[in-house]
């Protein structure tokens, strides 16, 4: 699998936001936030957004179903700082039949300050793959893609 | 429970030491180490001693048994910075009928930079307490606690 | 300078409280939080205390003062969980010639989690120790120390 | 800028190699290290690198010098797991007049468990981008780009 998707720095082509504000703690010694900390802000989004389409990830894992991450790719254009509020704009790009992919924005006060594309296959409890579920196969298929630009 | 153990300052009073490099991850912009990371030394402290003892935290985990943090105390003296050697002194320092606490000496370059207690109760894999297993019993037995000062 | 406070359990004896949401990055391989978050949890309510009455945090750090953590100490009563959401009762407990102490209270649906006591020393840019702000004073002399019981 | 290297899954491509062990503290609720923590492993093989080249990190910072991360790729492949022991493998895989890529392989027992790319610009403390130092650059004339297969 590789990541076939390029995220858009347009904020409106994105299904969901979720604003996050940065930790004293998620900074470096550079005086801005350190480049692993973005994961953290992808994940929060991901899992918010799962939650806003009723799709809690929680119950993805009480049903037995992770959805592990098999690569991710970011760009980082303009740090981030101690205490700045900003949002993470986040899509479903694309449903494989065993992997899916997610674009996310990064933008503090309409300023774009970094993009990531994620992508995950579905794994059982024993770490196995599994199928798609088919909401999700039909969420990308009702969807032109907004992400990709 | 409650943390009784005040943990000495001199390296000699103590069973064993681990040594470890600062992460440029694990500074904050104040420009030295962020206080929350050093509960991840004396973590990683613990487990090199349990190894170097014969008793590996993962075959604990194998056979069903964690030590779950109860209670922790932390004092900063001097600031560790990023790459910085230093070594976590650590003992085993009191054991009870269902808990144990582990005293630790942060020191760089022998000059004293933290020391820490951690209070732990062990848990099956189902959350509940366990009795401590004879030979952390007998290990304290045999010792003077020297971290007690 | 040693912790002196012990927190309360009661939330009603807390001057301010700040909800969070537990990410995935921020458990274990117990399932749980790990212990070191709780650090980064209290750090985040302290920061979202000093916004709400009206003493940003950023504004000390650009008036050249920062607030280094000398100590801290937590007691974990009931493990968060992945997406549990929660709150941070913080309160002022004491104000020294140059420390002060903060205690914390961390419920979840009312029910106590875990209990922080974290004490500050006040430091110039080049890491001296300064005297504290008269308001800083003025708070610990208006107030009955709520969170002392 | 765009990553525009493949990393090697062959260790004899990559010139230094760091040998790290994972923290308990670097695992999550899968039972498995979080796929964020792959970049401070990364980051600490890279450290180690450039201190081995006898070119370390902590001077280029005292030389107002910061190598600003633009960009990470990493391909997760097969799991790390607390205590285990692996091995960063590192290059440096390509050399532009303002900016760097890294290429890493992750590899335990000789097994892959992961591969990676980091993109690097030099900022000034001001932020601002300088010029690759010729030493930088001649480095990377000097070999084969073997990272890059």
């Amino acid at each position: 699998m590789r990541i076939s998707v390029e995220p858009s720095r347009q904020a409106s082509d994105y299904a969901f936001h979720h604003r996050i504000r940065v930790r004293f703690a998620e900074t470096d010694a550079m005086g801005i936030v350190h480049h692993s900390r973005y994961l953290l802000y992808l994940e929060e989004a991901r899992v918010a957004y799962l939650r806003h389409i009723g799709r809690p990830y929680p119950e993805w894992r009480a049903a037995g179903m992770n959805a592990t991450v098999l690569e991710v790719h970011l760009r980082y254009v303009k740090a981030l700082q101690f205490d700045d509020e900003f949002d993470v704009h986040v899509s479903l790009a694309e449903v494989g039949r065993t992997t899916f992919q997610m674009a996310y924005l990064v933008q503090r006060d309409g300023e774009v300050c970094a993009t990531g594309v994620t992508a995950h296959g579905l794994t059982n409890t024993a770490g196995r793959p599994m199928r798609m579920p088919s909401w999700l196969v039909e969420m990308a298929v009702d969807r032109r893609d907004p992400a990709v630009n």
